[in-house]
């Protein structure tokens, strides 16, 4: 199977290898073109355009920021659709918007292609030890097509339903994340304002019903002032804005994921987009350091 | 060692069981007196009041709803003070506020007795099963000293430094908890709108960075539509109470536990306060129906 993976970010890299290591053909584009380079290095081709790599591939992955980056890629002036041929699959690991993904789909479906939105859990970690979790929207039949490949990059992988499912499933994990971040932030920096010994508060919380993945992975790194990105702020801000138009669409109030959004968008209007999701907790302490002068 | 254990609710009753069963001399009191005899046909005696308990234990432990209650049965009219001697300990394992804590222990240090303040996490089950987590505040050689008695209602025990400590690191733990049960809540409530297989969307998020306590444990109870409490609305409500108080009095601003305060109290006000946590979600799902007409 010709293989075509578009977007070598902190997330697609580690992907495109685990594709390319189990044993398919890989052809491969990135807007800046040198991340290409430790692909090429492992034996995949590089392409020049979105269109030229739909040309020589049956199965093309896109792995892309947001809406309109899937979108320019997908359909743009040097985009898949120019070289689009009946019978391919695009598979969009992205995270983006559920009504626009439903779109795209209709849009492909005029060139006999099919899609399928399959946005995945577990950051940049997750990618590079192939473990992560892969929720999939799409017609059954090519879910299974596609489950190989699907099953050398993740450990979860999940149909969750038709086009857009995958999507919807994705705002819901998000939805949570961000409120367990939020819930970490304030515990931790609590514990370190009542003056007690965070590190082992944070030891006897985590052992209860406050216990979640976000204390056990992030909280550890905050302990050592570590806000390298696993997973940024500011994507977590876009996913929680495309919950937050979903919800909207939908007609319903989410008080907590309204929140989060307000306050994730604050983090990144003050220079913290680029930290992890740790990073989060800076936030208060810059407040903090306001607040006392 | 002569044992008194005041309070036997929904947690107090297996608590003061363990104790019992670990081989001590228990004494017990309750408002409502007949909570007080499936203790009494398992060998512990009754007294008619804190003071009359006081009497006769060295060691006095209480379990009650909130910072009122503790200060009545600890000073009342009939309260533990009126009858206490040199030398005794008192265990407060309710969840109350950590400057009334260190209130308290000053004014029984006036009759020179010590207090720890050792509240606990885990609900009823933990409780049941003596696997409770009990974050202990007060002199490290009281501690030792009253370990084994812990040790028999607990299975983590941690001391966390001078008395009001236990509280602090409640409070840390309430508010993580608070914040878990709104995402747990928003994400199961999303999925449910989004017309997506709710089991499957849990099964998913919570193998992922969205995975919690609550997920695991109160959401397949969401799942059944079973909002019989292990912990309820009202007590969550409590210590989120308590929680914001301790943040107003250090300054400092924390709106994620801000909003579950009000959302929290909004759930009492509803009706729904003798719920357990996992029945938050009722607020979205009554908030709905009003919308939908």
């Amino acid at each position: 199977m010709n293989v075509g993976f578009i977007g070598l970010g902190i997330m697609g890299r580690p992907m495109a290898e685990h594709i390319l290591r189990s044993g398919h053909r890989l052809t491969v584009f990135n807007r800046t073109p040198d991340k290409c380079a430790p692909l090429v290095a492992q034996g995949a081709s590089p392409a020049d355009s979105p269109a030229a790599l739909a040309s020589t591939c049956d199965i093309i992955i896109t792995m892309l920021p947001d809406t309109p980056d899937v979108e320019a890629v997908l359909f743009g002036a040097t985009g898949v659709w120019q070289e689009l041929t009946p019978g391919k699959v695009i598979i969009d690991m992205s995270t983006i918007s559920p009504a626009a993904t439903i779109n795209f789909a209709n849009r492909l479906a005029e060139k006999n292609c099919e899609m399928l939105d399959a946005p995945v859990s577990g950051g940049q970690s997750g990618a590079q030890a192939a473990t992560l979790t892969i929720m999939v929207g799409g017609k059954p039949e090519i879910f299974e097509n596609c489950k190989p490949l699907f099953e050398a990059m993740g450990k979860n992988v999940f149909h969750l339903g038709p086009i857009g499912s995958g999507q919807k499933t994705k705002l819901v994990n998000q939805v949570i994340c961000a409120l367990n971040i939020v819930a970490m932030s304030e515990g931790l920096h609590l514990a370190k304002l009542a003056e007690l010994d965070v590190q082992q508060a944070h030891k006897v919380v985590s052992s209860g019903a406050a216990g979640s993945w976000m204390l056990d992975n992030l909280a550890p790194r905050i302990l050592q002032d570590d806000f390298k990105p696993g997973f940024m702020i500011k994507l977590q801000q876009k996913d929680l804005r495309l919950a937050h138009e979903f919800i909207k669409t939908i007609g319903a109030d989410f008080p907590g994921t309204a929140l989060t959004l307000s306050m994730f968008t604050k983090a990144v209007e003050q220079g913290l987009g680029e930290q992890g999701t740790q990073g989060f907790i800076n936030l208060y302490r810059n407040s903090e350091s306001e607040f006392r002068g």
